[in-house]
């Protein structure tokens, strides 16, 4: 009998290392919001998201093809940028047939970091698109690393919750034998019916919703299935898979 | 009103130089075992113990001043060394009036960070001497960060269930805006009346018990207050507070 592949959870950025990328498929997760707004804007037609590590560089690659400069710092629209990282910005009336080229402050970093560290496959992972990871990381068979984004290289617990929510649907069909990973899974469960509710003791909720009041922002970024489509880093580009 | 200090949870040494120490009591958590085989061998009479990041040093210093050398590297009493890392090993009738000279994988590092970046003050804690902890760091009322060893950088569940049992506790005594107290908080809730039961859950259980059958080191360092000594780190010793 064929061995189950491995799961494993990096709770930081910071300990992304720590972990063989090269064999894997890995998760990017920064749930508020990166990665929802990423499944928002393809889920509604966007042709593909171009994730950018600085502010001048969205702003060059978009005016060179013609597409929409994006993204944040510090949970506010980047400052020469006219659109930022909420994910519904990004209708189909805004987004379709339209390219994003898109730099955040925890989501982007990652992303780039995996990449030199020779992921084998890289997707995007959001509650708004959980369906259609777990579908993706089921069907591949191949050792996967939840990596959350955390916020400046700390823990986080939303990027946790998310990683515990693939956990609770998948741990039959992998080996798991990480702490963080057992952690993940247990916090989803204690809040995985009352997500919402439970979003008020979150650090990152103070930043969004008391600094920003983005109140429907955080509702749509805890919420499954709301633009299920999975999204995979493929050349320089995440589309849809 | 004063404000209530503050608290903050580093679930792994990799992340410690996020948190500002210069004006923190640090308190070193390596539960499996050298935070527990600490407050053992200082709660059994032990004059000091001298924690050193390499064998040759460990070996060198304990000849010129007479003490024990001891240490272990990946859950193994260390090449060249006579005395390991188990709580069990330092009674009373060995280690009373000697000098510890101990080196181990996680835990003494994580110390020597901690003095690199100026902690103020730096106490060692485990569930063996967790009162004492507790009681410290209410009469301080300094802010906190509590700095998991983990294993090899990675996160591990046995030291954050020890901060969330010190959290448990001081919850109400400290302003916490910090997503992985939260989670230690909510995880050692979950486990508190049944941690050697929960424990064969643990990536580091396997190492210990199932390679080096050590359940009875385990059972010692998940008891509160078997060891209850204020450990505390004054000029390259840590010696009972």
């Amino acid at each position: 009998m064929r061995n189950k592949p491995t799961l494993h959870t990096s709770v930081s950025p910071a300990l992304l290392h720590l972990y063989d990328l090269s064999n894997s498929v890995v998760v990017i997760i920064d749930v508020f919001r990166a990665t929802s707004t990423i499944a928002s804007a393809l889920y509604n037609g966007a042709k593909c998201i171009i994730p950018v590590d600085s502010v001048p560089k969205a702003i060059e690659i978009s005016k060179r093809i013609g597409g929409i400069a994006a993204g944040e710092r510090d949970g506010m629209i980047a400052e020469g940028l006219q659109h930022g990282n909420s994910p519904l910005e990004y209708t189909r009336d805004f987004i379709e047939n339209k390219t994003l080229v898109l730099t955040t402050t925890n989501g982007t970093r990652l992303l780039h970091m995996a990449l030199e560290k020779n992921a084998d496959t890289i997707i995007s992972g959001s509650f708004p698109n959980i369906s259609a990871v777990c579908d993706f990381l089921l069907a591949e068979k191949k050792n996967v690393v939840l990596g959350c984004a955390g916020w400046k290289d700390r823990f986080n617990l939303e990027d946790t919750l998310f990683a515990g929510g693939v956990i609770h649907r998948l741990k039959k069909h992998f080996t798991i034998h990480c702490d963080s990973s057992l952690m993940a899974d247990t916090i989803y469960a204690k809040h995985k019916n009352n997500l919402v509710r439970f979003a008020p003791k979150l650090t990152h909720y103070h930043r969004l919703v008391e600094r920003f009041g983005l109140i429907e922002d955080i509702k749509f970024c805890l919420t499954n299935d709301v633009a299920n489509v999975l999204v995979i880093y493929n050349e320089g580009k995440l589309v849809a898979g």
